[in-house]
C-alpha cells in the first residue's frame, strides 16, 4: 500500500519536501485493533506543531515516521469486539491507505451513515467539532445575549463554533478571507456579521460595526492583527478560547505584537488555552449533541474533498492559505 | 488646610509638574459622612491610570481635582452612627490634611490598633492586603506543593501575596529589584527564593534554577520581560493573575512585546486580570483573615514612610523607580 512519511523538518512555511510517498507494507491489527480501509482522511493545522523538533500538546514527528491523523473508513480486519468487518469507523490513523486503529481509543468511534457522509466524521462530528463544542461551552462560557467572536470562522471548528453560539442565543461574528466565506457564514450559519479581513483595513472599525456592544466571549483560531484588534473590545469578565494561533505557525522566531495582559485588568478578562484531548472523558457528550444537532439540521457543516492520498500534502499547505471552507479532508478511496 | 490638586496630565512619566499643593478649606461631613484628620495617605501604582483622560477600571482625575486615595486617621466628626470622634479609621479619602470618608464605604473600616499600627492599615491590611488576598486565592487558586511566582514581589501586594502562598503550602519565588528587598523576601518573609531583575540578565535561566519544576501560579505586579520570561516556563493548567503591569504604567503608545498567545495552547495556562474592587462583597472575609494573620505573626509586614503631606508627589513617583519597600505611605501629621 502507499503511506506518506516525514521526510524533513521544515523551516518557517512548509513545503513538499518535507513530504515522501512510499510503498509499504499494510499493517497487520493486533488484540483490540482494528484494520481499517481509509476512505478519507484529515489535515488539521495543529499539525504544523508535530514537525517541529520540541515537545508540545502533540507529541513531535520523527523524521522517517510515517504520518498520523484522523481517518474515517472501513474495517477490514477486527481484534476488537465492538467492530466487525464492513463496520465504519473513524479514529486516529494515518496517512495511508490502510491504517491500523485502536479499538478503544478516546477517538474512535463507529460512523452513523444515517446522520452524515463520512467526511463529516473528521469534521463537524470528529475532532474539529468536539473542539468546539467544549472550547465554546466549557471555555468561552457564552450566556444568551452575549457576543461571540470568532476568528478562522470559516474554518472547521470556527464555524461550529459560530453556529453553537447562535444555538446558545448569541450574537456572532465571525472573521474570514474570502467574500464566498463571510456570505456562507451569514447566509447559511447564522452568523449575525462577518468580516472579510484580507479586504478590511481596520479590524477595530469593522468589530465596532459588526459587535458594537462590544465582545463577551472571542474563540481564537488564528492569533495575529484579528485578534490584537479584538482584545481592544473585550467587554467586563469576558472570556477568551485560545484554540489555534495558525498566523504563528510557521514562525521561526518567537512573533512580536502589541501587549496584552494590559488590557487584562480594566476588562478582567479570562483568557485561557484549550485542547480537546483534555475533554475525552467527556467526549460521548460532545459526539450525541452534534449528532442531535445535525441530524435535526440545527447545525450546518461543510468539507472541501481534495481527491487523491498524494494529493495529503498539498491539501495540508492549503490550510496555510486558507483554501479550505469548512472542514479539509483528503479522499484516499472510494 | 492644604490638599494635593491635579494640576496637569502627564505624558510618559509623571512630574512633579502633575501636582499643586493648595490652601483650601477644610470640607464638612453630610449624613453618613466622617471627617478625619489624615494621620497617613496611600500612594499606589493604580493612580498612574486615574492620571490619563480615558476610561479605565479607576474613573480618570480631571485637572483641577483634588487628589484621592486611602488614608487612615483620627475622626474629628462623625454623621455616621458606627464612628465617634476619637475613633481611628481607614477609608478612600484625598491627598489632604483633612478627609471625609463615606461611613458606608466597602473600603471603610475601623482601626484596631491592638492588631497593627495606622500605616499597616493602608497596606496588608488595606487595600493591597486585600488585593493580594482575592487575588492569589480566587484567581491564581493555589494548591499545596505549587510553585508560585511573584513579580513585584518586594512590594505591598507582592510581599503578602508571597506569604499567603507560603502558608498554602506552595514554593515561593519573588522578583525584586534591590538585593536589600530579595534579602528581605527570603530571610524574613520566608520566601525560597527571590530574583534580582536589577542585576540578572537571563530571567529565563534563574526561573529554572528558582523554579526547577515550572510555574503553576504566577502573580504578576509588572509586566515587560519579567513576565514574558516566566509565561515560556508555565506548567500545565497554570494560572496567572494580572494585578498590576507597572512596568508599562508610562507609556505612551501600545507597548509590544512576543507575543503569548501562541504558548497558552501548549499549558492550557488561564491567564484573568483583577481588580479588587470586585471583591468588595467579601472584604471583611479578607480583612479578618489578614488581621488574623497579622496578629499571629503568621506574616509580616513593612512600610516605606515618606514624611510630610507636602513630598507626597515624590513618593508617588518614587513607586515606579521602585524605591518603596513594601507599603509606600506618606506621614501627613503625628
Amino acid at each position: 500500500m502507499r503511506a506518506w512519511y516525514f521526510a524533513e523538518r521544515p523551516e518557517g512555511e512548509p513545503t513538499l519536501d518535507s513530504f515522501e510517498l512510499r510503498e509499504t507494507e499494510r499493517p497487520t491489527p493486533r488484540g483490540g485493533e482494528l484494520l481499517v480501509r481509509v476512505r478519507y482522511l484529515s489535515v488539521d493545522p495543529y499539525m504544523r506543531g508535530r514537525m517541529r523538533d520540541s515537545e508540545s500538546y502533540a507529541a513531535p514527528w520523527d523524521v522517517g515516521d510515517v504520518l498520523r491523523g484522523h481517518v474515517v473508513g472501513e474495517v477490514v480486519e477486527s481484534e476488537h469486539d465492538g467492530y466487525e468487518a464492513g463496520d465504519f469507523v473513524t479514529g486516529r490513523g494515518t496517512w495511508a491507505e490502510y491504517s491500523v486503529l485502536d479499538g478503544d481509543g478516546h477517538d474512535t468511534t463507529p460512523v452513523n451513515p444515517a446522520v452524515a457522509d463520512l467526511p463529516a466524521y473528521l469534521g463537524i462530528l470528529g475532532m474539529p467539532g468536539r473542539t468546539a463544542y467544549f472550547g465554546l461551552l466549557d471555555v468561552g462560557d457564552p450566556q444568551a445575549g452575549d457576543t461571540v467572536v470568532v476568528s478562522g470562522a470559516a474554518g472547521a471548528v470556527g464555524s461550529t463554533v459560530g453556529q453553537i453560539a447562535a444555538l446558545n442565543g448569541c450574537r456572532v461574528v465571525g472573521f474570514a478571507g474570502t467574500d464566498e466565506k463571510t456570505a456562507w457564514l451569514t447566509d447559511d450559519l447564522g452568523f449575525d456579521a462577518a468580516i472579510n479581513y484580507e479586504t478590511t483595513d481596520d479590524y477595530g472599525a469593522a468589530l465596532d460595526d459588526a459587535a458594537p456592544g462590544g465582545v463577551d466571549v472571542y474563540f481564537d483560531n488564528v492569533g495575529g492583527p484579528i485578534t490584537d484588534a479584538v482584545f481592544t473590545k473585550l467587554n467586563l469578565d469576558a472570556r477568551v478560547a485560545v484554540c489555534g494561533q495558525i498566523a504563528h505557525y510557521n514562525d521561526e522566531q518567537v512573533p512580536t505584537g502589541p501587549r496584552k495582559l494590559p488590557l487584562l485588568i480594566a476588562s478582567r478578562a479570562k483568557v485561557e488555552g484549550l485542547l480537546v484531548g483534555d475533554y475525552a472523558p467527556r467526549f460521548d457528550v460532545a459526539r450525541e449533541r452534534l449528532e442531535r444537532w445535525v441530524s435535526a439540521g440545527a447545525i450546518a457543516h461543510r468539507e472541501t474533498v481534495v481527491d487523491g492520498l498524494e494529493n495529503a500534502p498539498d491539501a495540508f499547505l492549503g490550510l496555510f492559505s486558507g483554501d479550505n471552507v469548512g472542514k479539509q479532508v483528503v479522499r484516499v478511496s472510494e
